[in-house]
């Protein structure tokens, strides 16, 4: 027998799992106040559907579930995909979708579901990153209004402000804002450079690469400006354009007069409602907001998924060099199961990074019970017992918390054992005293 | 795309997971009132683990997961053990036993471990019965009296009560007490009765058929007396000894009496020790219970799985005909894991039976909040807007539930949904109105 969890997976001790109890008490609590309703799909999902492209890169890191019974026929099977019908999730968007079209019948619109639950994927086992994590997403499907992105982020941040995050940004952006900015610079098609391993002449796109593009920019805090018109330029793209592009990202502020400037900027490149719309989210929850946290227009924010349409914004905390969260309108994807386009916007929140952080700053969980450790030496009569059992009761109804254990030889040990596990009062029963 | 969930398992809507995430937080609440601190092991777990003979009938219901990059070799797989290095677990409690033995050094002794965690068992779908479902178990590691059954007893009674089940049972009984009986009555090892598709004669077996006699004890409810002695007969045992076997149940009492009888009865077949800490068991449940219910003695109760060797019980429920939950005593599984014996005690409930009870009596979760909807007129000015949003603010953060939805055309068919979906108070927002 194996001692150790299977790799790149984790037990989790009483001690974390305390502070992820409450978080998800929290969540729950928190997310309902803004009408939010949970939701819940099988850990288990078509392989068809987590195949489907929806996924980017996590597709490669399924774990593929073996067909049962006469299913499985390994004499005939050429590859992997003829063994396998189904994988665990690698995310609660795909899933949520499939929900959607699935019980749409069945569902107020707009609905606001709130997803808590594991996801799976098998990347390369590093610290701090399992290859099973807990997601917590908050979706408004059938809402075309910019109310989605309002209350997702106060949600959001309300949610952060009650765990004592404070010193936290919500960056937002909007994709058809960085699609603009690139037709306004005036980006052309650009041949792909020819694979060397292959014969084949280089393909002249007759598309602009705006993904590639995106991809460069997104590197802007690692490389810098110069970094990325450097990359800009060596992917085949003329030096004049690439300059009037980053001229932009040095003229424009980091808030609403920064939209504002690119307004007026890109013209006809960007629809007045696109940027008014924007501006109306950061000035709605700016105004209502709950949590100490600032919002900034951020338009060299990106976002991985090819499948966002719209608004896309991410959290950004100080103590935490990465995202602790991040979302977006993805108006399209629904449509995709269900042929009927459904407007829909999420944001979720890095759970496992809030708990890495809450452990680190040895965060105490509050309102938790006082702890009372009951002591009893062996061969209690039944009749004393009795009475410990009875005292016992009434102070468990009363809401506190009593463990009962038997005295051991080492009282010292156990009682100093009893203390780090946050006992702040044992009492000892003896067999022979009166109880 | 596919829509439905894969076979066997579901997608959970909402009036479902508001009674599903009441009963979570009751349960966690508590369990941790009785001194249990909660744990969590991978949904995955090593293929080895989960085909160690410790599940039984479960083993050949899991979920294997394919091997990943290099280590998945198709040509070479002989059969589908090749091909898989993991597999979804099919119950906590051998998870749990990996866990002691890979944390124990982190953990108190006693340790009292509460798990609640999904499940998977490619069990034949059928009604009710789905291919994922959530467990919840308590276990007491490390506790050799009869503290740890009372302590399990009373916690997950007391639960129970507060999910307002009042007419429930507790069966109990205790696997030496099973053997014990068989001893007494006299049977002997019994030739099995040769395979009709084999050339071997029938083999003479050298000890006497414990687990086969238990099988049809078992039975007992469903067959009665008379069928428990035909198939006790026509397995080779002698009438003699089958009749001197089902005296006992005959003469014995639901009750402490009836411990008692089997005490004197039994004689050298069974240690006093046995029946004195059943009796115990059941005479400090009865003085210290905070819920309605009876404790009651069965000495027909045989619980499925082998690993079990000492009291074992059973909770009846008079509105449900199965059980509704279970457990007893392991004291020899944690060490097969560690090669170091550590006595152990689990109580299981069933979650999903409880949920579906809970639903079909039409449960209401008590202390929700209020729900009031707000309805938003299209085209709302921002700065009205920042007004109702600052309301909403407040009353969120007084604790109420305020869904913010944009006014539709037809607002009649909203308002009704709003009001299936138990918004009670719905209050309308006009543009051109003030706030």
């Amino acid at each position: 027998m194996v001692k150790k969890p299977v790799t790149g997976m984790k037990d989790i001790l009483p001690r974390e799992m305390e502070i992820r109890d409450y978080a998800i008490g929290l969540i729950k609590e928190t997310y309902k106040k803004f009408g939010f309703t949970s939701v819940e799909t099988p850990c288990v999902e078509h392989i068809e559907n987590l195949s489907s492209k929806q996924g980017g890169e996590n597709e490669k890191l399924i774990f593929k579930i073996l067909k049962r019974g006469e299913k499985l026929r390994l004499e005939d099977a050429q590859s992997a995909a003829d063994l396998v019908d189904g994988g665990l999730r690698y995310d609660l968007t795909v899933p949520l979708c499939r929900f959607y079209s699935n019980n749409s019948n069945e569902l107020p619109s707009p609905f606001k579901a709130l997803q808590m639950g594991n996801v799976w994927r098998a990347d390369r086992p590093q610290k701090g990153r399992y290859r099973q994590f807990m997601q917590c997403d908050i979706d408004i499907l059938g809402e075309p209004t910019n109310l989605a992105e309002i209350e997702l982020i106060l949600a959001t941040s309300t949610l952060l402000g009650k765990l004592d995050f404070t010193n936290f940004t919500i960056r937002i952006n909007d994709r058809r804002i960085l699609r603009a900015m690139v037709d306004y610079a005036g980006f052309v098609p650009v041949a792909a450079p020819a694979a060397e391993d292959t014969e084949a002449e280089s393909k002249a796109a007759d598309t602009v690469d705006y993904d590639g593009i995106f991809i460069t920019l997104d590197k802007m805090d690692k490389i810098g400006l110069d970094g990325v018109r450097e990359e800009l330029i060596s992917a085949g793209n003329s030096e004049e354009v690439v300059d009037k592009y980053l001229d932009l990202f040095q003229k424009v502020t980091p808030d609403i007069a920064g939209i504002k400037f690119l307004k007026d900027t890109l013209g006809e490149f960007l629809s007045d409602e696109v940027a008014d719309g924007l501006a109306f989210i950061i000035e709605n929850v700016e105004a209502s907001k709950e949590a100490e946290f600032k919002m900034a227009f951020d338009p060299t924010l990106v976002r991985g998924m090819s499948y966002y349409t719209g608004p896309i914004f991410e959290i950004s905390m100080d103590e935490y060099g990465g995202s602790v969260g991040g979302g977006g309108r993805y108006d399209e994807m629904i449509g995709r199961f269900t042929g009927q386009a459904t407007p829909a916007c999420g944001f979720s929140i890095g759970f496992e990074r809030i708990v890495m952080l809450l452990l680190e700053r040895d965060y105490k969980v509050p309102g938790s019970a006082e702890k009372t450790a009951f002591m009893i030496e062996k061969n209690m009569p039944a009749d004393k017992m009795a009475k410990i059992l009875a005292i016992a009761k009434e102070k468990r109804a009363a809401g506190e918390c009593i463990n009962i254990v038997m005295m051991k030889k080492n009282k010292k040990f156990q009682k100093d054992q009893l203390t780090a596990e946050g006992y702040t009062e044992i009492v000892e029963y003896f067999a022979d005293r009166d109880i």
